[in-house]
C-alpha cells in the first residue's frame, strides 16, 4: 500500500555515508456522497473526492538517532468546492528506539489513541467517514475533534509530544498552547493476546473540551471488536464498533454509538469494504445519526500509493 | 555535488506486492515576448517564463485495473507578475483496457480531440503559444477556451468523463455542472493510414458555448497538415495548420486561421522549433490577430523533464 | 546531504533517449528561540521550526548543454505563526561549462558572493541565523536584505544572471527591474592558496540600496577566518568572522560587526555546532546587537536531506 521512493546513499566526499531520504505516499478516494439534512438545512448529494500526498523527509544519524519532518498536501471536494491550495505545517521528529519527540504540527495524543479511530481505511465508515460519529470523544454537546491532531490542510497546533513503546506497553504525551488555548493530552495503552486497551485524557483551558477515554479492542474470531467510552467534560459517549471479514476480500464493518446528556441520543453506521489489489478497495457505508437527523451514504473507489 | 541515483518501489509484506508510484514530470520554458497591442492598450514586453511540475500517482489492482490521480503546480510569469501557488484540484481516474473514467478535474472531451491543438510544444506557435489562435474553437465573437479542460493552476470543472479506444477508433464524452454552467463534449475520432478525422460536440447552458468540430490531419511526405473547421454558436472558423521537419532538428510550423461573423477576420502564426537534444528546444514564432490588430512574437527554451 | 530521486518522466516520443531528472532535497530544523528585546518591544520566545524543500528539475541537452528550475517550498514558525503555503517562484537556467545563465527567481551577485554569509549551517550564528547582522551588506541605517536573492518564500525579483567561473577566477552579474525598484549587482572573485577574495558592487534606483562590498576569507591553521568590509550608501561597516573545530565533531563560529555612522554599534555573535552524523547537527548561538538593544538566543536541532 505504501510507497517507498528508494533512498539514495548521497555520496558528498566530506560527509561519509549519509543516508537521507524523501519518500511520497498518500491516497485518492472518488466517488458519490449524498447527505441527507432534516429541514431547512439543504441535502449535499454529487461528486466527492479527495487527494492526499504526504511527503516524508528523514535522515538517520548516529547512534540509531533518526531526524524527520512529514508535510502533506490534501484537498476534498463535494461538487467542486474545497480544492487545491499547497501544504499544511509540518511536523518535525527526533526519535531512538522506542521513544519519539514530535514539534510542530503534532499527532496528538487522543487522536492517536488506539481504539478512537475505527480500523477501516477511512478511519470510520464508508468511502469519507461520514461524519465520524463512531468517535466517543465527538459530541453534539461538547463538540467535534476538539482535541490537537496532525492537521491536514492547515498549519497545526504548533505543539510538542513525546511518544514511547516499549513491547507490549506505550504512551503518548502532548502539549499545545496556540490561539489562546492550552491542551494536554495523555494516552497509554497496553497490549495482551491479541487485545488492547487504552486510557486517554485531555485538560483544555477550555472546560468544554476536558476528556476521559477508554477503549478496548480485540479479535474474537473472524470478527473485530472495540468498546470505547468517553467523559467529554461530563457528556459520557460510549460506542461499540465490529468489523467481520465475510469473504477473501470482502470486509462489513458497524457500529452503534450513544451520547448521553439533555440533547443526546445514537448514532449507527454500517460500511462494506472489497479490495480489488494493489491497495484499492471500493468502500461504501450509510450512517445515521439520531440526534441531528442527519442520514448519510456514500461509495466509491479508494487507492492507496 | 549532485548525483543522480535512483528510484524504486518498495513493498509492504502485508499487502503483498503492490504496485503503486508516484512519479514526477513536466516542463519549464524561459525566454522574452513582446506582445503589440493596438493603442490605447498597453505593450507588453519582458521576460517570459512557465514551470509546470506534475505529480502522476497510481497503483495497479487486480485484473488490469489502474486507479490513479494527477496533480500538477504551474505558474507562468511575464515580467514578474503570476508567480508562485500551489496545487490545482486533482484528477481521479480509473482504467481497464482501452476504457478510462476520470473524475474532478477532468481532461474533456473537447479539450482532448485530435486537431484542437497543434503538435507543436507549446500546442501552438511559439514558446508560449501566442494567444492560441489556431484553435477554431477560441473566437473572438463567442470566446476563448470555453470548455471543458484540465485546469493546470485552477479548480478545474469538477466533472466526470468516459475515454474509450479500440484499434482505430476512440471517443470521449465529459460533463460537468459547476459555477451554473452545464458543458457536455463528445468527440469521437478514426485513424486510418496517416490520417486522423474526428468530430466533436458540446452542448453547453450557455448558448454562446455550443459548438460542433470537425478536424482532419496526417502526413504528405515532410509535411504535417491538418485542417479544422468549428460552428461556434452560429459563428464557422476555419483553420489550416501545417508542419515541416526542414532539417534533422528543425522544424517549421505554421498556420492560419479565419472567423466568419461581422467582427470576424484572419489570424496567422509562423514559429520555428530547434531541438537542443535531452528534450530540450529553442522555440520561437510570431502570430499576427487581424480581428484584434495584435502581432506578438516569443523566443526562448524549454525543456521537458 | 543531497537525495536525488530518479524520476519516471513522460518521454515525448521523438525525444529519444532523454536524460531528464527531478531531485529533492532541503533541511528542517527545529527547537526553541528566545529574542531578548528592549521596552517597549514585547520578547518572543517559544518553538522554532523550518522545514525546506527544494525542488531540481533538469535535463541534459547536446554539447554538454544543462537547462534546469529550481522550486522551493520553505515555512518558518515562531509559535505557530507562519506556517504552510506553497511554492516560491521559480529560477531557470541554462548552462555549459563554467558558464551559467539564470532567468526569473534569480540568485543575485551580492547574495552568492564569497564572504558575505558565514559558512556555517545556518549562514550565520546559531540554528535560525540570529538577525543576520554579522553580514556587512545589513546595516541599521540603511537598511537589511536590500539585494536580490533567491526567495524562499515569495516569488523573487524575475531578473536575469550571468555567472561564470574558470578556474581560480569567477564573477556574477545580475540584474532585476520589477516593483519600481531597478538593482544590477556584480561580484569577482578570486582564489589562491587557501584564500579567496571577492569585490561586489550593487547599483540600485533605491540610492541607499548602493553598495560596494569586499570580502577575504581563508584558513589559518584549524580556524576559518574572514574579513569583510562593505560602503553601503556612506554608511561603512566590518565584519570579522572566525570558525575553529574544537572537537572530532564540534565547532565554534564567532563575529563581531561594526556599522559608523551617527546611529552605527556593534553587534557580536557566538555559535556552536555539533554534529550527529547523517547530515544531522545540534545548532545553537547568541547574538547581541548593541544599535537595536536586542540580545537573541536559539538552539535545536538540524537535519539536511
Amino acid at each position: 500500500m505504501k510507497k517507498i521512493l528508494f533512498a539514495t546513499t548521497a555520496l558528498v566526499a566530506s560527509a561519509g555515508v549519509v543516508a537521507a531520504d524523501v519518500s511520497f505516499s498518500g491516497y485518492g478516494r472518488f466517488g458519490a456522497i449524498s447527505i441527507d439534512n432534516p429541514t431547512p438545512t439543504p441535502d449535499v448529494e454529487g461528486i466527492y473526492t479527495r487527494i492526499r500526498l504526504q511527503i516524508d523527509m528523514t535522515t538517520e544519524a548516529d547512534n540509531g538517532l533518526t531526524f524527520g519532518a512529514r508535510l502533506r498536501h490534501q484537498a476534498t471536494s463535494v461538487n467542486g468546492a474545497g480544492y487545491g491550495g499547497g501544504f499544511n505545517g509540518a511536523r518535525f521528529f527526533a526519535r531512538a528506539g522506542g521513544l519519539e519527540i514530535g514539534v510542530g504540527n503534532t499527532f496528538g495524543a487522543i487522536e492517536f489513541m488506539p481504539g478512537v479511530y475505527m480500523s477501516t481505511q477511512s478511519a470510520d465508515i464508508g468511502l469519507s467517514g461520514l461524519g465520524f460519529h463512531s468517535l466517543v470523544t465527538n459530541t453534539a454537546q461538547k463538540g467535534y475533534f476538539n482535541w490537537d491532531a496532525y492537521s491536514s490542510g492547515g498549519v497545526g497546533r504548533d505543539g510538542v509530544e513525546v511518544m514511547y513503546s516499549a513491547g507490549d506497553f506505550g504512551g503518548h504525551l502532548s502539549y499545545s498552547n496556540t490561539g489562546g488555548v492550552e491542551r494536554t493530552g495523555l494516552h497509554v495503552r497496553y497490549a495482551f493476546n491479541d487485545w488492547t486497551v487504552a486510557l486517554g485524557y485531555q485538560d483544555s483551558s477550555l472546560a468544554t473540551e476536558d476528556k476521559i477515554v477508554l477503549t478496548v479492542g480485540g479479535n474474537v474470531g473472524p470478527a473485530k471488536l472495540g468498546l470505547a467510552y468517553a467523559d467529554n467534560d461530563g457528556i459520557g459517549k460510549f460506542a461499540l464498533t465490529a468489523g467481520v471479514e465475510v469473504g477473501a476480500a470482502t470486509r462489513v464493518d458497524a457500529y452503534i454509538s450513544s451520547e448521553d446528556g439533555a440533547a443526546g441520543g445514537e448514532a449507527y453506521g454500517l460500511g462494506v469494504s472489497h479490495s480489488l489489489g494493489g491497495g484499492a478497495s471500493l468502500e461504501g457505508g450509510f450512517t445515521r445519526n439520531d440526534i441531528t437527523d442527519v442520514n448519510a451514504v456514500d461509495l466509491g473507489i479508494r487507492f492507496n500509493f
